[in-house]
């Protein structure tokens, strides 16, 4: 049986890996003021303008294990997803391979600092190699590039 | 004052890592059409069979903390555990000295699929070392084949 | 004396490395069908858009030494580069100190495919380091992915 | 408007990773007979001693994430932190990057066992670049130094 | 012409490579004192009791290049391999080659010890990438786990 | 609509890297005797030989860049190459990916020395990978081992 | 006194290591139908054209001994050898030292497959640096065109 | 013959190796002003306060010579040794082996810099492995910390 | 027929890679004020003093291939060489192979920074193993120390 | 019951492995003059000088199988090894086990040669690790130096 | 209080590690035939010259040790240093960071051979990266030329 | 003037690195009970009963420094050296430089202990390469072989 329009996945998960919770709090001489509920409502507020019937759930996590359980229970209604795994990027395999259950959505990989230019431990991404594409130095602005990608895909 | 049988430990664990819950559903055509309870099923058949007074107590976790906590939890009644740890595997030191700490209990470590056929980072096993040994790629009968060796041991 | 907005550099360069001048003809069924040329018009029409004094100068070479040249002699006119190096990017130490001394003006590195799931020896980047940063992966979107977050940063 | 003594944060945290509360209990012929809460009296008593207002606050865990939302949540009151990461020390960014965020806030890094005499994985700690100093081999007496040096910083 | 039930091929080979025939004298307080007749006995009896006109044609050599005859010679005849390659393991991409060569032909790859707890020489094995599984630290338990694993697979 | 034999590309294309034009005339004792316009001639007579409707087309270059331009402009109606790189061999991803964009056409790539008998940096070669072979260390005669493979593909 | 033209060393070898006995058989698809009696054969009749004296011995086996036993007891004999490895190009230390003890002797080192388009330890040969030359990826045709090359160096 | 009390060894031996004496003087901003004779006051003030009829004998030199043959000269009357090895911990194998036939004589090393967050090659330690425990990071409080934890371990 | 003085080589090669043309307008802070045209005055101007008969021919290039294609054609009238090959250093064989054929021609390697105090790819270079010398770290300076070195060695 | 003096083994086997048989015959201006008969022949002289009723057996086998197969069959008769490995030094775990099988049977690794002044891959040896020693670099004198070695320790 | 010029120091340190006291007498045909001492006169005869009012102490050891107490020991009074460390270049930690203790002081490194033309441990250098600038191949030239650039940075 | 017998070196050297004065008094039950003084003797004894006119030398430093002006002071002298470098083996260069200045002087390297089955770092010999052999694993025996093999060589 063919899947209606009506039955296709609609979510576009906005996921955050640890500490970026600080954002906009932390050294913002750095990282710059925007926190991560702002970035979130841009985010939204983009997604919304873009009228395509698409809906963002969002999802912060210091454990790497919520936010693997956070992706599998949202498995079958998800269409797309941008991710800033923050350190777990660097070291998640488990991460990676639950992103890579979810074989044929698009994964948006975003980071706000300029991964190649810090150290050398954080030039390797776990996550990259599964994704579709990947983002790195833009800060909040990446994120929103992201969903630019993410919604050509979709 | 020496232990008496009735005072041996009668459980054993058996454990699974990240996105093995996702079993059975996930690609079919990979990793075939058993889910993580019929293994679970299988497991506990064959002990019951077995007749020896051992008890089966299983738990899946996305969470490595949470796998720590339910290890250590059980480390007096335990006497064997079959564990996959998924991706765990390659990246969780802390859950090596915990199943390290079980000195004399029996691990028996396995894979569904042939972890040395796949990625270089899948072919390194923190796991390992300090297991009693390991088996990998022969999906859902790989518990079953751990089980007996287990059986063995205990 | 003060530069007055008059005097401020106003091009961004639109610079391709290697091979990239075949795009769209070359393997259409991997690289999509947008050429280079019409990848440049994408980005021309944006800029014109965005209707803030900026125009735009591409260029693309199979020669390292005719993209430095060319960045170049544009040094004092420039405001942003969006580059694709292609090849490039991996083994040219020169184009890196080339845009290096480039110092203050935003460089964004554009690479079509995700090459962090390519082979190895593409996943290392000699510009990223002193670029502002990297849109991997998104085809000719990333040109205009790149755009944005130029427009933003000058 | 300056930070008068009464609002300058008081509290010394005191850390432990996975398996370190099964100290004292785990092969006592190796860590001894001390157990952590034994350890956490003799650091509170310290402190007490001490007499400058200083208040300490402990947790265990075995979650990465837990340690880091614990640690995020008393940014602001912490003047000072004794962490025994356990296995994390080898693996986690994310503490790392947690601790980091903590700019001017000593860190002290204790390790029960000499890490450099067993397998080289125990070799590199994620965390000693970004603490002030670290302790190794001495036991439960890791702590009681790491306090001494710690009151000498704050 | 299709290939009837009678004409499948009908071998087991049991393989055993370098200073395996030493099971059993050689320090029977670390490999047991069971010898290497003894298990290829129980492998016989287990084949047998499985009634499925399988039959078991083992082999034993000192020599690279009598067991690639070996199985050259049988490969029209061959259903399934258990071997353990010894020391050849680590470095014999010969047989590994002759190995591959048989495809579709599955391959069980046993070893008595924990490879992995050993010196790290032992740790990469030249066979495992191209067999089904690997069977690691179970002593004389190990083939028949491997049988088990091979009737199911044939 | 079908190619005819007409319409089939008979170009074989005979490249030479850096330096290679200093054939016979540099260190004659060592590179023998024969220059480069010899070497040509050597194969083109062959060609003309082989009577099948072939031309030859020979380009040697100090510019990667132009060695890229000339195969790229001459991609429609070329049916083989014979190429050696020089020391573009061990350094050049762009050239690796223009040849890598004549998908079909075979690639033969030749060295008048034993790289694998010189210093380890000439060990790696980028070109031999995406070639359809390789023939190092036979001096000029190389060029024409190189052309009567080439001759058995096409 | 000198050696006169009669006593002149005429045996040109032409060596096959293990698992070159199935080609043809195995896996036409890939390696072609040509089996190695018949690459034999054609090269023994191009010898035979050469009209030099010179006879053919050739020699497969899956033991680096023979192999090793066959050249020493022919060296006196040898006056070109041509030796496909196989695997032993990959591991045999014992095979390159006999190959170097022939000086003078010309050696040329053929691969049916292009070893460098495979997996990463089929890059490296132990033979190549004491060979004349190496020739790879062009099937049996290796062997004739790696008689052309000795034959020109005898 | 049992050993008495008065026969036990009663040195602490403080020893600083290549450059600890310009403490103090050399960049005081960095490494604070307190100089090592002021160091070694406040040690053996220490010592003395414990009353426990121990000694401290310090030796600082340039030479890795003289260290071992100040070592050496003291190893029936020495207790316990606290040493900054200065440059010398990174590369002195004879210091290691001269500290190492102390069997049983804890050994602290020390450090007054955080060497983690130094350069690469001040990450390893040739004496670490052979110490009781490692302190870092502390500056001069460090070597006080030191003989604590000695005291501790006398 | 002897060569005469007249007929000796009297040119020095006074070469510079890319970006070496930015001298002295480039980051004047860092790399000084003088440019490249003055250093190139400095030089002739001492080569004139020198009064041996010898002339400076200098060349400036962002190609790799016009520094090959400008050494190549002065093969025969060149007396020496002072080469600073800029970001080539690193990368470059075919700029080695070049200089390597002017068998006997001393070439002096000149680097205005240091580069063993710069990023570790800066490090390698390939044009030192073939170069009689190398000077680094003087700025332009360094030039006229390459020239005292050369003029000594002519 | 004891074992008499009458019961110990007496066996010295004199092993040398691949291409060791053609010493004296091949190179002889490096090898020297000296044959393996000559070799054997003193190592007998200086066993029966020394008259305590040992005798020596040699083998010499270009086959690794066959060195393994002769040294298990005399496994109870042996009371010292005099082991030159040739290649097979850098590449048999086999040999290795083989003889780390002989547990207290001390054995002596001879090399004609000094390895560690020829190509890397000589450094290593798999034989070492489980020797009682090694002598290295003397010729045929260090089969005698062996000797001595051995009867000090029989 | 303002240093005048009669405080400022005088002294250039000619430094030389070990074994090059033994210059000129070994191996002439390589090393040339000029001695130490008549180096050591050839720079004091060119300070001489300068006529800055500077001095030039000289000192040659073998030993790292006397080499750091003798550069310690004129912390105050030294104005430069040209610096041959020879084998301690590659190796001595402490030889570095009492260099770099002097800081301000440029130190100018000086090697009589190509370190890069030889072996591959000799190609790393301790003291460059705390150098001004380092001077390799010009045999006794290289002190003066090292001299030169010193007396400019004076 | 030609070299008569009178004049021709006589001296054997025999030299002992750091820690080797400790023999016998340290760890004997690893060591043995031979002190160095019966060790000297015994060489000292051997060389008296050759007869040849030699006369031994002997030396041991725990500093480098030492052992090389030694080994310098009677270059002129000196016919034959024994070396056991201690940990210098695997640490200095200056040693191996001093050793490799005497050309033609035979060196023997001896080890008492087998470092190649010790830790890894003492696995590399900076001597090694320019000794004519080494000796390991004997203990003080190993010095009176490698007397054997030095007196087989002057």
């Amino acid at each position: 049986m063919p899947i209606t329009t009506a039955d296709k996945p609609k979510k576009i998960l906005l996921l955050n890996g640890p500490n970026l919770n600080l954002l906009g709090e932390r050294q913002p001489e750095i990282y710059g003021q925007t926190t991560l509920p702002e970035i979130i409502a841009l985010v939204r507020q983009r997604v919304a303008q873009a009228d395509r019937g698409l809906e963002v759930e969002d999802f912060q996590s210091n454990h790497e294990g919520h936010l693997i359980d956070f992706i599998q229970a949202r498995r079958k209604q998800t269409c797309g997803i941008i991710i800033n795994p923050g350190a777990l990027t660097h070291s998640s395999i488990a991460l990676r391979d639950c992103l890579a259950a979810l074989d044929g959505v698009p994964i948006i990989e975003v980071h706000l600092s300029n991964i190649y230019a810090r150290e050398e431990f954080r030039h390797h991404s776990y996550i990259a190699p599964i994704a579709r594409g990947q983002i790195t130095g833009f800060g909040p602005k990446g994120y929103l590039l992201g969903l630019e990608a993410l919604l050509d895909l979709i």
